[in-house]
C-alpha cells in the first residue's frame, strides 16, 4: 500500500465515525423517543472523542509525513491541484490546527456548550439575559484560551481570525470587515428608499394552507430540484436542517405552519439546496477530508441561491403561483404570479434574524459580527451586550426591542460558544448573489427555464462550478474558478436593488460606486 | 476512581459504540434511502472494528485483572451476585473468548458473511441451492477454524458448544438436544393426533384488513402491553425486529399485509415482547454488558408469550375479536372471541418455518439444529444438504418440498455462517411455556385480567423475575429462581396440548410421561 493509500484508510475511518455520528444527529432531531436524549449524548460524545483521539494521534502525522515526502518525490508528476496533494494540505492544516487544543481544553468547551445550552433555553423562556450572563462569561474566557493556542500560528492576525477559520476556512477578519461595510452601508440606504416606496400587499403569506398541501408542493417542488426518494430523505423536526449521512444518503428536515406557508416551501427549498451541495461531490472525495461542503459560507450560498433567487425570483413564482392556488385553494386560489412575487419578496425590519428578509437579514448579521468580535476582544463586557444590541437594534433596522428573549437571547450559538459563525450566513448571500449573476450570463436562457420548471440546467452548472470539488479548494479559489472575481458585495446588493425595483415598482437606483456618497 | 470505576468506564464506552451501531442498523431497515447502502456498510464496519480493537485491548484485560482484585480484597463484603461481580465475570468471560479468535479470522468471518449474504439471496431467488453450496461449504470451513480456537476451553465439550454459546450462553449442546429429542416426539404425535381430528376454519385469517385499520388495532395493542411514545418507536420494514438503541429508546418493526392481518398483529405483539423485556431492564446495568436480555433463547421466550400465550390465547381473544371486527368491518365484521381462537390457532403443517403454527415450529427447528450439527462435524457433506432437508421434512412434517427456495435455501442464517442460532428460537418456546406455567400459579386471576386488557401484572411479573435482571444471571438461573425448575420441554408441550383440545374440540390427552410409549 502506498502512503498515500495508507492515509487514506485512515482518513476513511475517521469519516466512518463522522457518519455514524451525523446519523445520531440526525435522528435525534427527527425519530427519537423523547426519552432516549441521555443515552444518545453520551454516544456522541464517546464518538466525538475517539474520533478526536484517533485524529490527532502521532500515527496520523506520520502518516501525513510518509505521504507527502511521497508526493514530493513524485517531482514534476506531482500536479499541486492533485485530489491526493489537496488531501494531503487540507489534512496537515487541520491536524495542525487540532493538536494545538489541549484535550483537556477541547473537553472544558464541549462540557461548557452543553451546560451553556440548557442555561441559554431556560433563560431565553424567561427573556432574562442576566441569567445566561455568566455562562455567556465562561464561554467567552474558554473561547479566549482555545484563540490563545493558534496566536502564534502565521495564518492569524488577529483573535477573532482563529474563530472565524473554524467555520470559513482561510478567510480574514479583516477581509469580512470590509465586505459588511460595505453591505451594511448599501442595506441601510437601500431599506430607507424601500420604506419611502409605497407599501406592498404580504397577505397572501398568511393564508391558511393545509399542511398536507403544503406537502405535496414541496415534494413537486425539491423533485424538480433534483431530490430522488433512492438517495434522499425529507422528515419533519424543530430546527430545520441538512446533511449527508453518506455517498447516496442526503437529509433535508422541515418544518410547518398551517397559518405560514413560506416557512414549509422556503424552509425545504433552503435545505434541500444545501443537499444538493452535497448530492454533487465527486465520488472519489468520498469518505475524506476534502468529501463535503468547502466554508459554512460557500455552503450557505447554495440554499440561500435557491432559496432566494430562484424561489423568490419572479421567473419561479409563474411555477409556484398556480400549484398554490391548486393546493391551497381558499384564500390562495386566485394567487397570481405577480402578487405571489411580490408578497415574498416584501422588506420589513424586525427583530428576529431567522424571520427576515433579504435587505434586512444582513444587517442581523454584520450587528452580530460586530459584537461578538467586541466580546471576544474585552472591548465590551457581557453586562453591557443587551443595551448594545437594542442601541444598535434601533440605529441599523429601526426596530425597538422589547425584550431579552426578542433580541440578543434569540439565537443559539453564543450559549454553544460558536463565536465566528454568524458571518458565514451574510457571507453565504454575498456569494449567492456572485454566482447568480454570473449563471446569468453563462445561461442565457435561464429564465425561461425557471419559468418552465426546467432547474436542471442550474443544478448542472452549479454542481460543475462548486459542488463536485467538495473541499478541495478554498471558497477564494472556486469563486475565482467561477466567476473570475474574488469574493464582492456589491453583486449581491445590486441583485436586490432590481428585485425590489420591480416589488416595489420604483427605480431603486444603480449599484452605488462604494464610499458613504449617496 | 476505583478500578470497578475504571472498567466501567471503559465498557461505557463499547457500549456507546454498539449504541452506535445499533441505530445505524435500524437506519438502514427502515429508513435510509437505497443508494446509502455501501458507505453505511463501511461506517458499521468501522465501528465494529474499533470497538474488537477497544474490546481485546490489554487495557481491557488490566482494568479486569485490578477490579477482580479490589473485588477479592473486599473479602467477605464482596457479594458473588453484586452488580459488580457479575459485571466483571461476565466480561471476563466474553474477553476470554473474544481474545482467543485471531482478528484476521474475525474479519474473515465478516467478509464470508457478508459475500454469503448476496450468494443466498441470488441463489434463493434462483432457487438453486447449487449456487449456493461453495459459499455454505466456506462458511462450514471458517466456523471450523473458529471453533477450533476454543476447543481446549475446558467450558466446551464438542464443537457446537462453542457455537451455541454465542448466542444461547452456557447452555450445553447435550442439554439441549435431551430436551429437542423429547420436544420432537411429542409435537409429532400431538400433530399426528391434530391431523385425525376434524378441521377448523382458518378463513378469518385471509379477510381483507385495511392496514389503516390494522395500525390502529396494534397501536391499541401494544400500547396495552406497554408501549409509550416517549420512550418507543414502530416503524415499516422487511424482516421485522426489535432493539434498544439506549436507555429510553426501545425500537419495533413490522410489516403489513391486507389480506393475511396476522402477520401485522401478531409480528407487532412478538417484537413488542422482545421490546419489554430492553425496556424493563434495571437502570443501574445500562451501557454495561450486563444491560440486555440474556440468551436469544430467554429473548425469544418473552416475544413468544406475548405473541402466542397472551395474543393467540382465549381470553385476549375477547379484546381483540371486538376491535377487529370493529375496525376491519366487511368479512370480519361479525368476528367473534372463538372464531379468532380458533383460526389463530390452527395447525398446519408446511414449508416455512417463518409461518410456522406452534406445534409445528418446533420441527422446523429441531430439523436445523441436528443438520448443522452434521454439517459442522462433518458428518453431512453439503452437497447432500438438500435431500437431508427434504426427507426430514417429509418424516416429521408430512410435506414434499417442491423447490430449494422453499426448503434449504429459505432462512438467511447459515450464509452469515451463523451457526447455533437456530435452537434458541425453539429453546424460546419452551421457557415460554415454563413462564406461563408458573405467572398462571402466581396470578390467579391472569386469565380475568387479560379478558380485561388488563396486561400490566402480566408484564410486571415479567419485569420483576427476569427483565430487570439483564445479563446479571444465566438464563438457568433465571428459571431457577422465577419457576424453580431447570429448563424443561413438559410445560410447553403440556400447554400447546391443553390449547389444541380446545381449538379442536378433542381431547389431545395428558402429558406423556416422557420416552417414546404412547
Amino acid at each position: 500500500m502506498s502512503h498515500i493509500d495508507a492515509l487514506r484508510e485512515r482518513l476513511y475511518q475517521l469519516s466512518d465515525l463522522d457518519h455514524a455520528a451525523s446519523l445520531a444527529s440526525w435522528d435525534q432531531q427527527t425519530m427519537m423517543p423523547a426519552r432516549g436524549g441521555a443515552a444518545r449524548a453520551e454516544s456522541l460524545a464517546t464518538l466525538a472523542r475517539i474520533r478526536h483521539e484517533m485524529f490527532v494521534a502521532g500515527e496520523t502525522g506520520r502518516l501525513l509525513d510518509a505521504a507527502a515526502a511521497q508526493l514530493d518525490g513524485a517531482g514534476d508528476a506531482a500536479d499541486p491541484d492533485s485530489d491526493d496533494a489537496r488531501l494531503v494540505w487540507l489534512t496537515r492544516r487541520d491536524y495542525d490546527k487540532a493538536r494545538r487544543v489541549p484535550s483537556a481544553l477541547a473537553a472544558e468547551l464541549a462540557r461548557a456548550a452543553s451546560v451553556g445550552h440548557e442555561a441559554w433555553a431556560a433563560a431565553r423562556a424567561a427573556s432574562d439575559f442576566r441569567a445566561f450572563a455568566p455562562y455567556l462569561s465562561h464561554n467567552l474566557e474558554l473561547t479566549r484560551r482555545y484563540v490563545e493556542c493558534h496566536l502564534d500560528d502565521p495564518d492569524f492576525s488577529c483573535a477573532y481570525d482563529v474563530l472565524l477559520d473554524d467555520y470559513e476556512p482561510r478567510m480574514p477578519t479583516a477581509q469580512v470587515a470590509a465586505l459588511f461595510e460595505e453591505l451594511r452601508t448599501d442595506l441601510v440606504a437601500l431599506i430607507a428608499a424601500v420604506a419611502a416606496a409605497p407599501p406592498v400587499s404580504e397577505t397572501p403569506l398568511h393564508a391558511r394552507f393545509a399542511i398536507d398541501g403544503q406537502r405535496r408542493l414541496v415534494a413537486e417542488v425539491v423533485g424538480m430540484m433534483g431530490f430522488t426518494a433512492d438517495a434522499w430523505r425529507m422528515d419533519d423536526t424543530v430546527h430545520p436542517f441538512a446533511l449527508r449521512i453518506g455517498s447516496g444518503d442526503v437529509r433535508i428536515t422541515n418544518r410547518w405552519d398551517e397559518g405560514y406557508w413560506p416557512m414549509g416551501l422556503y424552509g425545504s427549498m433552503h435545505e434541500c439546496g444545501h443537499g444538493l451541495y452535497e448530492a454533487g461531490l465527486a465520488p472519489s472525495l468520498m469518505r475524506t477530508p476534502l468529501g463535503s461542503g468547502e466554508s459554512l459560507g460557500m455552503h450557505e450560498s447554495q440554499s440561500r441561491l435557491w432559496e432566494n433567487m430562484v424561489g423568490r425570483g419572479r421567473a419561479f413564482c409563474t411555477v409556484l403561483a398556480p400549484r398554490i392556488a391548486a393546493l391551497a385553494q381558499g384564500e390562495l386560489s386566485d394567487l397570481d404570479a405577480d402578487r405571489l412575487f411580490t408578497a415574498v419578496n416584501r422588506v420589513k425590519p424586525d427583530f428576529i434574524r431567522v424571520e427576515a428578509d433579504e435587505a434586512t437579514y444582513g444587517l442581523h448579521i454584520v450587528l452580530r459580527f460586530e459584537l461578538e468580535q467586541a466580546l471576544v476582544d474585552g472591548r465590551l463586557a457581557v453586562s453591557e451586550l443587551p443595551e448594545a444590541w437594542n442601541d444598535r437594534m434601533r440605529s441599523d433596522l429601526g426596530v425597538q426591542v422589547t425584550d431579552d428573549a426578542h433580541g440578543v437571547l434569540q439565537d443559539v450559538h453564543w450559549s454553544g460558544a460558536s463565536f465566528g459563525y454568524f458571518p458565514t450566513y451574510a457571507l453565504g448571500n454575498l456569494i449567492a448573489g456572485q454566482l447568480w449573476a454570473r449563471v446569468r450570463e453563462d445561461i442565457p436562457e435561464l429564465e425561461a427555464q425557471l419559468a418552465d420548471g426546467d432547474l436542471a440546467p442550474l443544478r448542472e452548472w452549479l454542481r460543475d462550478r462548486i459542488h463536485r470539488h467538495g473541499s478541495k479548494f478554498t471558497t477564494a479559489e472556486l469563486l475565482q474558478s467561477a466567476t473570475g472575481a474574488p469574493i464582492a458585495a456589491a453583486p449581491y446588493t445590486a441583485y436586490l436593488r432590481e428585485k425590489l425595483s420591480r416589488v416595489y415598482g420604483v427605480d431603486l437606483g444603480p449599484r452605488r460606486a462604494g464610499g458613504n456618497g449617496a
